[in-house]
Formats: structure tokens, C-alpha cells, sequence
């Protein structure tokens, strides 16, 4: 939901482009999916979508290893860097942005990373960003591009509130993390989405298996 | 070279691992035949194989775009950044490395750059360097993985140098970024090579097409 409101914001302030990334994840066919029709709702006609099997070899995480489990519990989130966390996974993310937008003539890349209300990963804080952009300075051809998380210090509800807002297609969306049919209502990531969309008192349209865990 | 030697650095020094990538660049084979002779002479028994599709899909580079072609001309390197620049090639290449790293447990993170000698690329600098390694300590787990460049400050020569006391494997390494069964002697790479062992009065073991250039 985050990088379809950064979308949004994008097709409405520049001439956008989109990248999306298949990266070993569990959802990676219905991220793809929603990928494609989000991009034609926004009418943004450039696109990359890249595969990434480094995540897959290495392991390391739930979301590309499928022998570690995907948590299902509202009460840890928060609490410490989650094992759904995949190794310096926006770093990858950013370069192929950066390396993108270096040929294309780009001058801003918008990333919809959320510090608040997030699962407490060290790549969702401004200070990380802060440091991508100097190392984009330091490294590219014309020291020209910048990486911008618009959504970094709001709360989930106010993102919620700023899509419908910009017409973002929360329909076409994805977030849960295991499964891919109906969303699993128990994971991280579904978790912050339920409690989103309940705190801006709209309902969140796509469907869920079960929305206890947020009651 | 610059690899190599620092394959032996760490041979000799860590418990090493290798990581090596195709990433599209003309000479694609070559390399890889080289990496796994080099880890066999070393006996570097961990190692990685990427493969990067990015930088062929976007272009914009002479090393990875067959309708650019690789400039033979000793006398414009240093004087700008030349189309062998591949868009922000080192990121991708150090966050794999970094990634792996968070997954085995290595705290250094060794790559050849060169700053002088070198042809201008802007991600061979030290300060590019520096920049990396504040966005490791923001973005990993621990923060505590170091990427560090024995080289970096080195002349050419030194470098050459410093691989026979280490007993770098020379001979199996490949640098020309055309030609993949003799070097062409004529692209940056060949010069820079050529002129660091002919100013540090040793002979570079590999074959040449021509050694005109740097005489």
C-alpha cells in the first residue's frame, strides 16, 4: 500500500516510471500482478521489472526462505528487527533505481518506506536515507538524484487517508506476506494494514482470511 | 588485478569468501573462468555466483551495451568519466556482498578500487567508500560489517608488486574489457595493466594482441 501511494504521488507530480522487483519473496507472482494493473490504473507506461535471486541463495529471511516461517502475532511487532527482515534488501532496491534513473535522465526516486508503524527494519529510517543519498552523491555520473521516502514520518492511518486522496489503487494492492489468494490477516504486514485502515475509520478493500488479529 | 590481489589479501588473512558476477559486461565468460581458477589456486573454497540482468536491460554503458563501443586511446583516460562507466555498478556489487555477509557472519568486506590509476570512475573513490559504510552501519542488523580497500591509495605498480609478495595469481586473471582469449592491449584496462607492471619492471604473464599502447 505504501509504494502504490508513492505511485500515485509520482504519476501526479512527475513523469513516472516504475520499477518492480521479483526477489525470491514468497507473493513475488501476485506482487507481479499488482505491479501491472497499478501501473495501468496510474497510466504509468515506463516499467522495469527486474529479477533478483541473490535473496532466494542466501537466505536468511522469511519472506525468501520457506523454511523459516512467516510469524503470525500483532504482540511482537515492534519489539526487534523481525525475521521477515531480508539482509540490506532497500540497498539492492535504491541501486537499481539509482542505476536506472542514471540512463533515463531521472532527478528523483521515491521509495514508500515507513519508519512508524512499521516492522522495525534498519532500512525504513530517515538515517539510512540520509546515507543512501550521499552515497549517491559520492557515486554517480552527475551527483544529481535524490532519494525521497515522501511517506517516512507518517503513520500508517494518514497514509491511508493521503491514497484516497490521491486516487491510489488500494484495491490492486498486495501487502500480506504469505499468502496469495486472500490475504492472511495474521502476518506483520497484513497486521499494520488492518490497524491503518481501521484508524482512518475506511474499509481496507481487498479480502482477508481473518481480521481478529487487530480487534 | 586489483581483485585478485585482494582475493589473496584475504586468503591469506580471513577466512575467505568469494563473490563474483555476471552482470552482462562483454567478457562475461572470461571472468567467470578466471574466478574459479583464481578461488582454486587460493583455495577459496566458499563462493557466489551472481547473475545481474539490470545493466544490460538499461544500457548506458559501453562495457555492457554491444551498440557502444570500448575506447582504444590511452591518452583520454583520466579526463572525465569515460562510457566504460557502468551506472552505479559497485553498489550492486557491495550490497550482494553485504547481504551475503549479514547471512554468514563476515564483518569485513574486501573490493579492489583503485582511486588513481584508475579510470575516473566516481564509485572508486574514497569518499564513495566512506559513504557506503555509514549506509551499512544504518541499514544492517548489527551495523557491524565493515567494507574496507586495501588498494585504494595504491599506484598501479605497488599494486603489482604487492600481489607477488602475496603470490596473486596473475596469470589466470583477465582485465581487458573487449577481447576474451587474447587482451586487446588497447582499452583502458589493458593500459592501466600494461603500464603498472612495465613501471613496476615485471612482466605481465597474460597474452597481448599489442603492447603499442603504453610504450
Amino acid at each position: 500500500m505504501d509504494s502504490a501511494v508513492c505511485a500515485a504521488l509520482a504519476a501526479r507530480d512527475y513523469e513516472a516510471c516504475a520499477l518492480h522487483f521479483s526477489y525470491g519473496q514468497r507473493t513475488e507472482a501476485r506482487e507481479l500482478h499488482s505491479f501491472g494493473a497499478i501501473c495501468d490504473r496510474l497510466k504509468i507506461e515506463q516499467r522495469l521489472h527486474l529479477t533478483i535471486d541473490l535473496f532466494r541463495r542466501i537466505g536468511g529471511s522469511a519472506l525468501t526462505d520457506p523454511k523459516i516461517a512467516v510469524p503470525h502475532g500483532a504482540e511482537e511487532i515492534g519489539t526487534g528487527i523481525p525475521v521477515t527482515y531480508v539482509p540490506f534488501r532497500n540497498a539492492h532496491f535504491l541501486s537499481a533505481a539509482v542505476s536506472w534513473a542514471e540512463v533515463v535522465g531521472a532527478e528523483k526516486v521515491i521509495i514508500g518506506a515507513v519508519e512508524q508503524d512499521s516492522s522495525g527494519y534498519p532500512d525504513c529510517r530517515p538515517s539510512y536515507y540520509a546515507a543512501f543519498n550521499e552515497l549517491v552523491k559520492q557515486g554517480t555520473k552527475n551527483g544529481n538524484i535524490e532519494v525521497i521516502t515522501p511517506l517516512i514520518r507518517m503513520r500508517k492511518a494518514e497514509i491511508v487517508r493521503l491514497g484516497l486522496e490521491l486516487g491510489a489503487p488500494f484495491d490492486l494492492t498486495w501487502s500480506c506476506y504469505e499468502d496469495t489468494e486472500t490475504a492472511c490477516g495474521r502476518c506483520d504486514s497484513c497486521v499494520l494494514r488492518l490497524r491503518a485502515f481501521a484508524a482512518a475509520g475506511l474499509p481496507d478493500p481487498i479480502p482477508y482470511r481473518s481480521r481478529d488479529a487487530v480487534v
